[in-house]
């Protein structure tokens, strides 16, 4: 199998941490069969060209994969054309990197230039492409960003006269959704990784700990066993409970009485897992351990309602059910997951999205609880005819105790 | 002092880790401060109120910090109106945080909710302070991005009629561009835990260690030493030199005769430091030492340039008088360092920026060799009256070589 998607190597040597570890990379193939998936859609819609412009859109079509995209500065861009391979337009600095992938056609410019950012390159390319009266498609739509500048755009889109920009959000998000094997075991890895370093909270977290020392022990725990980055880490702590679940750690201890909350999208060869655990420092109150509960037999509903050809709404519908009405107000009980940490669909009142066999969601049931306190469950698995398979290792059926 | 931008915390424990550490968050006369010259420059440019959609923008008037960015699905927005506090309209998810920050008026709606994700709370706020012929400033030039469906955009600004959209981003990338004492101390600090990470490098890194392992590593070594994470990493390795620096890690392995670069942003309390180090496995070729030697003295020289009056064209200019024509063909030098792994100002021909007090920069000067290869150095700066203050401690003159 011819794998890319990576920059050229030598000969390989055995990565300790990685025997067991999914290999690297995609079949070329795969990024064919993507390919051929957008196109037939891009056909159905009536669209000439695709222009792309974020890290996992521009990835999921080219294998092309770098931490570059932390900085702010350059805009990169891939154009997929109605029929042909994708085209690459991006900063000189990328080019050793993409011809590292798949991708042949490949256009640079000595970025960054504000004056003219590959905005000539696109016009160039694109007007080739939709020239007239085309259809260009751009992602515009919930939980899509244009990333490049909103001036550049305009100007972009005033140098291609008489073409009309349509929404593929959809389009793209509809590919995306569903995981080939190959992503699915990249996603399974990260998660086993995620659960060996729950599995060892006894010995990594105690009483007396500042927040700040739980997060920084337990992403070296996630490196340690083999995770590529941990890029999302937040959680909580607090007497009985905690209040918030997005905060970056303080440097307060952990005390007796605590319930912990942690949350990780650890990664993986650019796959995220996403999911939680809850902890309680000595005996947990009766309403944490109530909450716990209920939470528990929620998540065990989604499982249970998590069939293809379910719809999203049902699934939230499941975990509702066993809530009742005292779930918390963050909009949804779960969602996709993939290069993002968080994807389409979402387990939410409005995403009548059908789940289908290969879509990776998380289950994530909350409810608020106690005075002000609240709590998260997670897990993260794969809809497939019949029961789901759990990528992460479901979490105990009572708050786990840290002694 | 006050202490802000930080979620409620019960007493305070000592970070064992952080007793030489900088205090996190800012006291609220630093966000007064920078509120203040936001809208001295707002009534310069007659702007009645700016919309900010991205996390350094939210964070730098706010104070409110959370790795929750990490997910795509909701927008979050703050408005600096004429006069007055800022407003923030955000996702009820963040409630709790946002209330930690000085921020008193606080809106928010049940996020994600696709058909009206924070758009008529837009309309209404900025409507009231930019009625009629008002002026609105976005964030739409070189380095900005608008972190929001375009869509959701485009909808804002038909309901916003009579309303001028202008740019600022030179607005607010002015006032970013110069730190405060506070903020020069976090971006010291975690240069200080990089520097003593890249020090262990004779400890970490041998021949014979699969790449993706010295990343590993080097990553464990900087949270150990106090990084709260790493979110930018990359580099290569190569026989006599390496070919492209943002790749991710390979598993091919170390050997004798390489040359391995590492290039880190590291994060202490949401600042970054950015710069590289580089390694010989065994005796360094002639080549690889001429031009380390070269690119050595490139950063003195752009050490000597960077002074308060200097243009960033001119530090380019002097470093490139000692590099010769044979820079390669990255775009720039060097560049601004803070909240963002790489920021405004650009040590590039383009930028006329002058350097001021209490600018933060790279001086990352590159070069071609050999048969392809390529050779990067990096350091981090503080602008000040005289010599600039180095915050990375300065790279060994010539290439370290590991036993």
């Amino acid at each position: 199998m011819e794998l890319e998607g990576r920059a050229p190597q030598e000969a390989d040597a055995p990565d300790t941490l990685g025997a067991c570890a999914p290999a690297r990379g995609f079949a070329v193939s795969e990024f064919q069969a993507r390919l051929r998936a957008a196109q037939r859609l891009m056909a159905d819609a009536g669209i000439d060209a695709l222009l792309l412009t974020t890290e996992p859109d521009v990835r999921y079509f080219s294998g092309f994969q770098t931490l570059f995209w932390q900085s702010p500065t350059r805009p990169w861009f891939l154009i997929i054309p109605a029929s042909g391979k994708p085209i690459a337009i991006i900063p000189e600095i990328g080019l050793v990197l993409m011809q590292s992938t798949w991708i042949e056609d490949i256009r640079t410019w000595a970025a960054p230039k504000p004056k003219d950012d590959g905005i000539s390159l696109l016009i160039e390319a694109l007007g080739a492409l939709a020239s007239g009266h085309g259809r260009l498609g751009i992602m515009k739509g919930h939980e899509s960003q244009l990333r490049m500048p909103l001036g550049d755009y305009e100007r972009l889109i005033a140098g291609l006269s008489g073409i009309t920009v349509v929404d593929a959000t959809g389009l793209v998000q509809s590919l995306r959704m569903v995981k080939s094997a190959s992503e699915i075991e990249k996603i399974a890895h990260i998660c086993e990784i995620a659960s060996t370093s729950f599995a060892q909270a006894q010995s990594l977290f105690c009483a007396g700990q500042p927040l700040i020392e739980v997060f920084r022990k337990f992403r070296i725990a996630c490196l340690t066993a083999g995770a590529d980055d941990v890029p999302y880490l937040v959680g909580g702590a607090g007497q009985g409970g905690y209040r918030d679940v997005i905060s970056p750690p303080s440097t307060r201890a952990l005390k007796q009485g605590d319930i912990l909350m942690l949350d990780t999208g650890a990664v993986f060869d650019g796959y995220f897992c996403d999911f939680d655990r809850n902890f309680a420092l000595g005996p947990a109150s009766d309403a944490a351990r109530r909450t716990y509960d209920t939470l528990y037999r929620a998540t065990d509903a989604g499982l249970s309602a998590a069939r293809p050809g379910a719809t999203c709404r049902e699934v939230l519908g499941a975990m509702n059910a066993v809530i009742g009405g005292s779930g918390s107000d963050v909009g949804r009980m779960g969602h996709g997951l993939g290069m993002q940490l968080t994807e389409q669909p979402s387990m939410a009142a409005f995403d009548d999205t059908v789940l289908t066999e290969g879509m990776v969601v998380t289950l994530e049931p909350s409810m608020s609880f106690g005075d002000g306190q609240m709590m998260v469950h997670e897990e993260n698995l794969v809809i497939q005819n019949g029961p789901p398979r759990l990528l992460s290792d479901r979490a105990s059926s009572q708050i786990e105790v840290l002694q």
